[in-house]
């Protein structure tokens, strides 16, 4: 089964910012990036997510003791729940690698990258 | 010193969606809102940003025992760092108030919310 639905990528494609949450010893910690980005990178599998990584060195360091992540994508292009606007939260674990099949997608759309930022979601909830 | 500065507040009020991250047993948690929900609840203190809380629910048990958090706030119609948009990091403290002046403020604009989230912001970082 596909965690990542057409809708969820529709969304992601149309949000302004996605924003992506690790957890460590100075608290929460928050990186962001660009929906447009994301949806370049689109691997097709229906659960993996790849995000440019310049910095994200925090998020690296998190991910290295704790590799759950959370991650928000909303946009008012898209209907949501309300008619409104609509955001799903997903959550699953990730990593940076920074080489390999996934680093070498990023590098050709973004060669600023030092590495991809793996998300593999395991879960989706529409909060919009 | 006005942590929250007019370019800040500026960018918030464009922001589509704001996302703001707990920390608790599960790992990192988030949560999102409108942009333009805080800016309609603009303390004018240049610290204190409310948010109208719905639900909320697993963020108010993690603040009841670690109370940082951590928010984003981006837009691309403003010109950030690089032309391409602008987004804040912003870091402090969080709770939820079911009552009080700021919950009085947050209910008159949104009657359907249960209490304030309140969020003392102490750090701010420009990440685009």
């Amino acid at each position: 089964m596909k965690t990542l639905t057409e809708e969820i990528l529709d969304v992601i494609s149309k949000s302004e910012v996605v924003t992506i949450a690790t957890a460590g010893p100075d608290g929460p910690h928050l990186v962001a990036t660009w929906g447009d980005f994301i949806a370049q990178l689109d691997t097709g599998d229906g659960k993996t997510l790849l995000i440019p990584a310049g910095g994200y060195k925090t998020t690296e360091t998190n991910l290295g003791k704790d590799n759950r992540v959370a991650l928000i994508a909303g946009s008012k292009q898209v209907p949501g729940k309300s008619g409104s606007g609509g955001g799903f939260r997903l959550t699953g674990t990730g990593r940076i690698e920074s080489n390999g099949k996934w680093k070498d997608m990023v590098a050709e759309k973004f060669p600023w990258a030092r590495a991809a930022f793996v998300i593999e979601v395991e879960g989706a909830e529409q909060l919009l």
